[in-house]
């Protein structure tokens, strides 16, 4: 009945190694966590009698593509850790709902496959590996698939802390593999056990010749401050996604929440705004959203419902972040995602937090 | 000899889900705990030497009626699932304490039967269901039996995500009946095993439509910003109760003491202010009257001296609270309810929180 | 070595009743524990190479008096509780140690008896019982038996509140007594079981005719504003004690060193300023010291002394302090109490709060 | 993997008197907590596209000196308690890092001794004992060994109240001796059970003496005020170390990273800021150097490393520490060190604050 539900059910079905992959973020997980509690500090200020509608409109527009609800799924990888469907369910599942998969670089099932697989628009995520060569060959697999957005990811060219994951002792699984690499040659042979690929570090050049390369529309992914959210447009982006790569990267890097804020003062109006980190139900959505977030990006709670039932899970996760957020709207008084703004918010520190509900059978 | 006496007894005789019902909120709760930890956040600032009188006066006078202490029954429902005699002994603890119980269209017991059975003035809470004119007719049905004032709930029109509630199988018991709703013929038959009854969602014109058809007192529950009660003012409505349904309706909601500071401090002087949610002490209403509430409302605390006892026990929690407001403003330093003020309250955040007292020996 | 380690022998050997009347406050003990609390948002900021001096010098001047550390005993009672010296032990420690301990009026032995058994100053702390006649006839008595200062409790006037002390079944014991009540003549007869002899609801008025009545030093004790501070002074007070009276009057009090550093800054220059509650360390009384205290009281801290070893175990606890007052001034590199400001302090809040250290004996 | 790893290993291996010696420090250990905890509170906000670098420079200059990485190690004693190999262990590990160790006055072996074993520069750290002429003594014997740095220690003049080290029965083990005290005739004899040859409390005066007395670079350790950093330079020292000596002198004494942005902001470009007190990752380094510091010390951490492995593990240590501050580099966009400002951290509170990773099989 929440998040933390599916949460708690894939932790008990994932084997130790994988959940530590999925759940851990950098060193001592600060970001994780705050990223998460960073939304218990925002209050919603409902308005009286505001709207007469039993149905709110969940619907946004990205790109000119209308999603029926303003939650995409980010890209992630590997997936197919979870399910073997892996992006393949989850590009199906955001279609069923209505919405967006983003698909990585990094997927098990190369992206052609997965967009044709689905009717709707593909986004791809990027990452730049060994040289412009290759970038340009990668944005040329994206293109020729029909992606109609490129997300590139500034955030992970390098390799994190992830000490959890390693304390698991997570290793790439055999059954996982790197579709897209393997189709452009960048990955030949055998996964190299616990290496990685090296990723070209991007710099302001880069994503100058990657906008001077495609038509698609450019999203930079891993925003945090407001001068380069300008920058980016600036440079002829049409979006960012305010994010500290789920706290995955920089163990205290500030929370994407208190980020956003800053961020959408400031390109409000000049282009899109997502932001992804710590969203664990629709409230969260929607105090997002009246922060100046255009939509949002979820990612772990799409991949614990792809660990539990594949496409099926994810669209669970999915139909009750879409119930929450329409209650959301609902109990605020607004009939759209458009009538949302700051002055819906209130900031304030209180104690003790959220208590997950207890699961069906437990006793209270 | 605290509230908290009365939360733990009740927790012990009600069932399960019954008191999950009564306990519970919208989804994780962090409004519910919110509404309390708000209180204690604000400090009292003691007057020295202020008072000569061993009784100071508890009474407010809220629309010409004098109530011995500032403290109304907030409305409530199924109140049958606590006890047998419901809205009648709720009435009656009100009438003898010298306060009001505001009374649920949703009551067991129908609003004429209850108001008959007490001598003193009824006040009316207004659900809108189904159509103008049932709704028409239920404010004729309240009108006629004598209310004095209406009490319109303007936050939950819609049905609220009580995870807590469903988590513990909670149903309607048998013996739970809707007086009102089956004299005005809203409900026949059988009460709809999990169905709700759709209500109209409420706008503003309805409110307007509403004053135009009552002479009754008019109040507006379930206000959390300050423009929303002036604009209920400016309809003509007589007062506004800040209230987020007791953390109900919408999971992060703000505390209602932190909205009815803003509130207090527009509509001063223009209307009456009640606010309700989080009171748990004779000290907890002080607060609240200190920061600009002409009086408070009350709902969980009352019904676990419903539950333990009936009539007699919500006049012990009463008596309780009555026993502590004295105590409170003797110990401030004032005379009466109408010398206190904001610059009795001081904010600031401290670790720990309050303890229950609990003595060796005791088996609470 | 640390004051905690006296609270927990105190708390061993005492019986659970007598401990809780003495450990217990108002109702939740909010402000007990806040007035502990309090001290650790305020932090210390030492001066770099400030003091050449091996033994800083710990003495205050109040009144005329030089006391050798800035600590005072406040009034308590019924120190019999704890020892059957009472006031007489707790009199000879203060003179011992080189300050002065206030005696109440409700002190087991009768103030001139304390009075003469010492041969240092003696303040005494003034309840008004009944009447006019009887205060009257208090005030005498201290003046005749040499009382210097006369301390008057205004914030005590009610009985509170004390649910702890309630639980614990606390009775006053027959072995303990009221001398000046019984010299006086307002106490004859048995004890009255759990009931209380009246006091005077004092006022403005009362406070100017005990001006009038007395040359000694008047200090207003319970004081927790600035306005009512300033008004002592004006009326013809000689200072003022900021006190919550230990959080054992009102649940939810602001926490005297809160109060202390609005007191200070009106009253500054123009009385002596006391304050007591929450003091648990010789840390503590630098802290209020530097926020504008001429000196400090104790309460609970002593008693647990008293309880533990008579007049040896106050003088172990003040000792204690001395040293741990001497060392906090050599660490902030000055050389005496007047050195001290509020710049050595800086206010932040941040997690953990104290720990305390494990008791000799414990492993490790 | 983190330090804390070395922290809980160091603690399972050394005796219990020794761990709360090197872990413990004044009173109820209030500044140990909040140093560390500071840090928790700042946050960094990484710079999209910034760098391209793979290998950030981690180096830094201090007094002409370029450092590997802006890590010194802090004076501390006695380090035999830890390791035979004490001193030279400490300074070979420094060198084979490339960065400086800051050999105590205390050191178990003489400075001669542990100049001569590395062929790197050296600093030495003052305690001013006795008389002028024995810190004449001790200076020249500094400045013979080759030092380039004279550390002037001015915040342990006095010896503090250690309570968990009193409580673990702490004393000097037999095979510690104190080298330098011993080649200058200070300390003859046995070593004194418990007590503690006296120092000199230092003032400005001396201050000025010293500097008078040596042309080495002059750094004065133990500054919390702005105004005395700034008195430290108008007096000729070449820097100053803001530390509250690891929260072992003055419990309550504000969290060095507090006190560091204040120094910062007055001193910056007119002298060498270092600091020391909760560094305990490498995350933590880069918050002291974007808030000011040119370079930090590290005190516990080392000895841990000290105590686990002697040379060895303070080079694994450090190895940790650059290998964390070249990530951190990297993730927030910047290429080297002098790249740092405040801009890059934001302050905030979030609720649960770091945890330490731990996977399921780890017996640590």
């Amino acid at each position: 009945m929440t998040l933390l539900d599916f949460e708690r059910a894939a932790d008990a079905v994932l084997d130790a190694a994988s959940w530590a992959y999925v759940a851990g973020g950098a060193d001592t997980q600060v970001t994780v966590r705050a990223n998460v509690e960073a939304f218990d500090q925002v209050w919603l200020r409902p308005r009286a009698l505001g709207s007469a509608s039993d149905k709110p409109d969940t619907s946004v527009t990205v790109f000119e593509q209308r999603l029926a609800l303003p939650v995409l799924l980010a890209p992630t990888s590997p997936q197919r850790l979870l399910h073997d469907d892996a992006e393949m369910a989850t590009a199906r599942a955001a279609e069923a709902t209505g919405t967006v998969s983003i698909v990585s670089t990094d997927s098990h099932h190369a992206f052609p496959e997965v967009a044709r697989s689905v009717g709707s628009d593909c986004w791809f995520q990027l990452y730049a590996y060994r040289s412009r060569e290759d970038v340009a060959a990668t944005i040329t697999l994206a293109e020729e698939a029909g992606a109609t957005a490129l997300v590139v990811t500034v955030d992970a060219s390098y390799a994190a802390r992830r000490i959890t994951t390693r304390r698991a002792g997570f290793r790439t699984p055999a059954h996982v593999d790197f579709g897209n690499l393997r189709s452009l040659g960048i990955l030949t042979g055998a996964i190299p056990d616990g290496a990685r690929i090296e990723r070209l570090p991007l710099t302001w050049d880069d994503l100058e010749w990657i906008r001077s390369r495609t038509g698609m529309r450019l999203v930079v992914k891993g925003i945090l401050r407001a001068e380069d959210a300008e920058r980016c447009l600036d440079l002829g982006a049409d979006g960012v996604i305010v994010s500290n790569h789920g706290g995955r990267q920089l163990d205290g890097a500030l929370p994407s929440l208190v980020a956003l804020e800053q961020v959408a003062a400031t390109v409000s109006g000049r282009g899109t705004v997502l932001m992804d980190g710590g969203i664990r139900s629709g409230v969260h959505v929607v105090k997002a959203l009246a922060l100046g977030a255009d939509a949002v990006c979820i990612g772990r709670p799409y991949l614990w419902g792809l660990g539990l039932a594949g496409q099926e899970g994810i669209e669970a996760v999915l139909g009750l972040l879409k119930d929450e957020i329409e209650d959301t709207l609902l109990q605020l008084g607004v009939g759209s995602i458009a009538d949302l703004g700051p002055d819906f918010t209130t900031r304030a520190r209180f104690g003790s937090g959220p208590v997950a509900p207890l699961a069906q059978g437990d006793d209270l």
